[in-house]
């Protein structure tokens, strides 16, 4: 279809998601381009891909973390309620990912590809382009290719704000990292907190801030890390509920009552945030996976796509976050 | 390659897979067919099945739940550094179950499918045969296809042996049932139950045991219930962790320690069970996937592979189960 329209299978992408930055007279060759070849390949399939393989390629870094085998299950099932074959790839290690983005395994044997909870740099994005099909992600934005994810900063002012609200003003951040996804995400939900007690007027003091490697462990470890202040936070936010649960395992051996001593709010509604007790904000995550399947479907129907759709986030009040024991200032 | 050697794909796959119903003429007959077809197809691939396509369908019944996801990720791990492409079909509802096994949207798709921690009946097992490829099986058993799995009997043995040995005697056991997944799994979790209390000389007392079907909601009932006897049980045994987890919120819930008042066990060794400190059994499940992956790519190079691999369990001695605060029989 790019060689049919006489442009590179970046562009003719570009085109087809509606990039700004491709001339109108290109965009309308391309779309033509791809009209004409749908309608010899298949009168089903006729938008951002050839529809000449029945397969969607999924790309993962992770298969045993809730969030991603939650947002795979949603896609699968919108992909094979619509008779889509899905081709798995997971990206492992550092050396796994350069291989894939170098090899494209996906190429020729997918008619779109969905990247699922990471980000891109813009070198792999532009390998990916040359794929030249549909690129769709979920959890994450990848230049201006379709996308559905939560509002990170939205996210993290809804449980930075609860603990505000309850009346906390030495409130700590577990903040986690993890080189392998998306690396604006946690920088968002860091921002979010800095923001949060800028507008209350609550003076960021840096020794309240913990950076790990996104883990249950890393959670437990920060809250450790905490604890040794001389001046311990009243709360503490954790930028995600499996963080979150590592550092309420930490409370508990010290022999700290959660909230009565630290309350303590994560990010996700993990279910194990139900089984725990633990105040979150709720992503829907399923749901995430589910749009990015219909993102995929009406690309390949030549429907309008939307480029970027936010999911809504909630505050779940649970057990784990009440006011602080002593009117703040006070410890 | 089953018709060149005049026999049914059932017959071609059980004589590939040395099944003991098979006449040695024609298991001679359905190597010989798959060895000259092999030579012509692809030098690389000569074993259970022809090798065109390079994939091989990985059939789940959930995404989402972090023993899917585990065995999924080791399995994808072996299968992608041989560079095969991994088809996901997920079974979803009895519905989506029954068009699966109905249309087979495998067939000619894939070289090998392998079903991942749920069992198929015999018609199931009949119809996945006419695809005419290697099965694989890991968590369960098919047929006399290769698998992999734990022995669940001994895993139940080492969770109750464990509270027998601390010298709890009224024991109750959460049994989970999941139609979706073998039917044959609970049943042996729950007769090394019986028969550890028997070879302990325990009687059994039918209203210690409580089926619910699976989810930490169901263990959070059941332990209600148990709860609800006029002579509740001083240690409770859980088929799974997740389930375990939720009978410990219960008991939370209600004010009793854990195992000051009851003691908890589960099996798998979920990450969740170091988090929260449970007791268990643990099983290997990244390696369950992994192995399943070398018995397919074992298959398809025409090496021998094992009928049953059994991966052993052991026992993980965490903070939820100590003796009993009373001696037996005085409760």
């Amino acid at each position: 279809m790019a060689r049919r329209a006489g442009v590179s299978p970046a562009t003719a992408s570009r085109a087809l998601s509606d990039h700004p930055h491709v001339a109108e007279a290109t965009r309308a060759r391309v779309w033509e381009a791809a009209r004409e070849l749908e309608y010899v390949a298949s009168p089903e399939a006729s938008g951002l891909a050839s529809g000449r393989t029945g397969r969607v390629a999924v790309v993962v870094p992770h298969l045993s973390r809730w969030w991603f085998g939650a947002a795979l299950e949603g896609l699968v099932a919108q992909l094979s309620a619509a008779a889509k074959d899905v081709l798995l790839y997971r990206l492992g290690d550092a050396d796994a990912r350069r291989t894939f983005f170098t090899d494209l395994p996906a190429r020729r044997r997918a008619d779109a590809v969905v990247l699922l909870g990471f980000g891109v740099d813009d070198e792999e994005r532009e390998r990916l382009e040359r794929i030249g099909v549909g690129i769709v992600a979920a959890g994450t934005r990848v230049g201006s290719h379709p996308s559905v994810s939560i509002d990170d900063h939205a996210a993290g002012r809804q449980a930075v704000d609860h603990l505000l609200n309850l009346g906390h003003r030495r409130i700590g951040m577990i903040e986690t990292t993890d080189p392998e996804l998306d690396p604006g995400q946690p920088g968002h939900r860091s921002a979010a907190y800095r923001r949060a007690l800028a507008d209350a007027g609550v003076g960021i003091d840096p020794a309240l801030v913990v950076s790990v490697p996104w883990s249950p462990e890393g959670g437990a470890r920060a809250m450790g890390q905490l604890l040794g202040l001389s001046d311990p936070p009243t709360a503490v936010y954790a930028h995600s509920d499996e963080v979150a649960v590592g550092a309420v395992g930490t409370l508990r051996r010290t022999g700290l009552q959660v909230p009565r001593d630290v309350s303590v709010i994560g990010i996700d509604d993990h279910p194990l945030a139900a089984l725990t007790d633990l105040s979150t904000v709720a992503q829907p995550v399923f749901e995430q996976g589910a749009e990015a399947g219909r993102m995929v479907l009406a690309g390949l129907l030549g429907e309008p796509v939307e480029e970027r759709v936010t999911v809504p986030t909630h505050l779940v009040i649970r057990g784990s976050t009440a006011p602080p024991r002593s009117p703040s200032g006070e410890s």
